[in-house]
């Protein structure tokens, strides 16, 4: 039976699509919980939801940022985000925050950070889910982003917590990366991953007032230098370097313009489209890669076979590449009952 | 047929098993390149080399090191590295470079930063590989340092190069992770992820002479503070923080006596064992992964199924979860013909 075939379900999801593609606060705030559920029956409720919503998707602009703690993030969210919504946009932020492997907890996702802006009636501000491996996380966001954008929002961003591999998941399915820097001890060359600056479409420098307008305009001097030994990510785009001060809301509407020019470019050399058909392709790929481990392992009599391959491995008796040779020509040779 | 079965493979096979294992280094050298190798008929006979080599591995302390850029880590290594060679210890430095999506280049690997530790005979340097995913970097790094050991090198080094998702494939793959940090513009604290601090079991300030010797003295306090905020990795394990100089050699032949008492200490407490033995589990399940998705590429009739999902989804007709679901269900009705 395909997921919400019956009619009772069919109606109740029919309603609640319209209420999300009519803008509906709660209606969304529920629709991405089911989004973010792990439970096998939200997931096809899930995805029957999302399947209507999806024609109504696409039309935002989507902006990933990041930027290493301390840089004054949510401070340049809610100046930019009231900004937004000041000229009539209506913005969603969403946070990517994969739990550690240690911490088990989320850094980020405190709607308190950004007072004014959680209170705007044009933003919806979700924390991050976060748990789970980034894999889930990056699929639960990208369907949380359609929803968003079937709801009307059309200005959405999806806030990192910056360490390398989430920003690498965002900036694989948002238009545009935002890398936030603060200026500071002279190091900041360093102590930013070479392959993050690389994939930013524009670096903006935060806290460049009082006493530290100064140093701002030195890094952003810095990093204009830097790019140019750098290739470009876009052939018909020039990363820009712009200081912003929050506190003073200085520069910020420079921001939004350079989202704007960068989206008419990208628009103009038709590559807008075929990012997102390319980011489509990759997403496709990590949820075939997940939902082949799954299957596997609620193949009949594969647990067992399994388990023994952990222990010999575990042992040392057996070579995890060896183990899982194995383990797949047994598949192969005994296909699965129904 | 089984790799290597045939009787004149296996006597190849088993002569080159031999020299690495007799400590030959260009026998180890081979032996690492088959390993990287992506030909599938290499990668038969580096699984049968592997399975020969790995009754003798497993004796060397395992050692990863990371540090963001600038820290000083080739220098560090090559001090430590001569320290140990000096004290009879037989060192292999390998480094795990994940090409990052851009770059499409190896920033590491290059022995010439090492000059002396490179012409040392005790020490075994060996470059990146530098390009593929993490995943299979990971893997190949694990296999190499298999190798390593079963030539009889007692410490592996493995050098990564400060991308944070790169730091926690390390971990998973030593028993003891360092983390270098250099004495900078006061911001250390902001610029290092909370995630790479946690998974650190020691962490070694560089440079710590000259006019940066104080500013090193205090940043080893800064964090020393800050550790106690954190909860500890191991339990029966406090986390140190040291400084040196590797200019000056100072301070180098602590680090490896702290190496010393760690491994004395996780021994003591059955860690280092059951470490081992959940790091060959996580591996198991990586290679699982790659092994299903290479399976379902290559079965009959999936090819036109899969290019057609994939062009419906970058029209954006259908949704990647969705997709996947009908082509799980596809093959789970469609047994594989063999």
């Amino acid at each position: 039976m395909r997921p919400g075939s019956s009619s009772r379900g069919n109606a109740a999801l029919d309603a609640e699509a319209r209420a999300v593609i009519a803008g509906q606060r709660r209606a969304l705030a529920r629709a991405i919980t089911l989004i973010e559920s792990d439970h096998p029956d939200d997931r096809l409720r899930a995805e029957a939801l999302l399947e209507r919503l999806a024609p109504h998707a696409g039309g935002a602009i989507r902006i990933g940022i990041s930027g290493p703690p301390g840089v004054g993030k949510s401070s340049f969210i809610e100046a930019f985000g009231l900004h937004l919504t000041g000229r009539g946009h209506r913005l969603a932020v969403l946070a990517v925050d994969p739990t550690s492997p240690r911490s088990g907890g989320s850094i980020l996702g405190d709607k308190t950070r950004m007072e004014e802006l959680a209170k705007d009636e044009r933003a919806f501000i979700r924390p991050s889910p976060s748990r789970g491996a980034l894999g889930g996380v990056a699929r639960r966001t990208r369907e949380a982003m359609l929803a968003c954008e079937a709801a009307g929002f059309d200005v959405i961003l999806v806030e990192t917590v910056g360490v390398g591999q989430s920003e690498i998941a965002v900036a694989d399915m948002v238009d545009m990366f935002l890398l936030l820097l603060a200026p500071g001890g002279g190091d900041e060359l360093q102590g930013i991953k070479r392959g993050i600056v690389e994939i930013a479409d524009a670096i903006v420098v935060t806290k460049g007032d009082g006493d530290l307008a100064k140093p701002a305009a030195r890094i952003a001097a810095d990093y204009r230098a830097a790019l140019h030994l750098l290739r470009p990510r876009t052939a018909s785009w020039t990363v820009p370097v712009l200081t912003c001060s929050a506190l003073e809301g200085k520069g910020i509407d420079a921001v939004w313009t350079t989202v704007e020019k960068y989206r008419a470019a990208l628009t103009k050399a038709g590559l807008l489209a075929s990012r997102r058909a390319e980011q489509a392709h990759s997403w496709l790929a990590s949820e075939l890669r997940e939902g082949l481990v799954e299957q596997f392992r609620n193949r009949p009599g594969i647990a067992a076979l399994l388990a023994q391959a952990e222990a010999d491995v575990r042992d040392g008796k057996l070579l995890p590449s060896v183990a899982v040779r194995a383990l797949l020509d047994a598949i192969a040779a005994k296909p699965k009952k129904r």
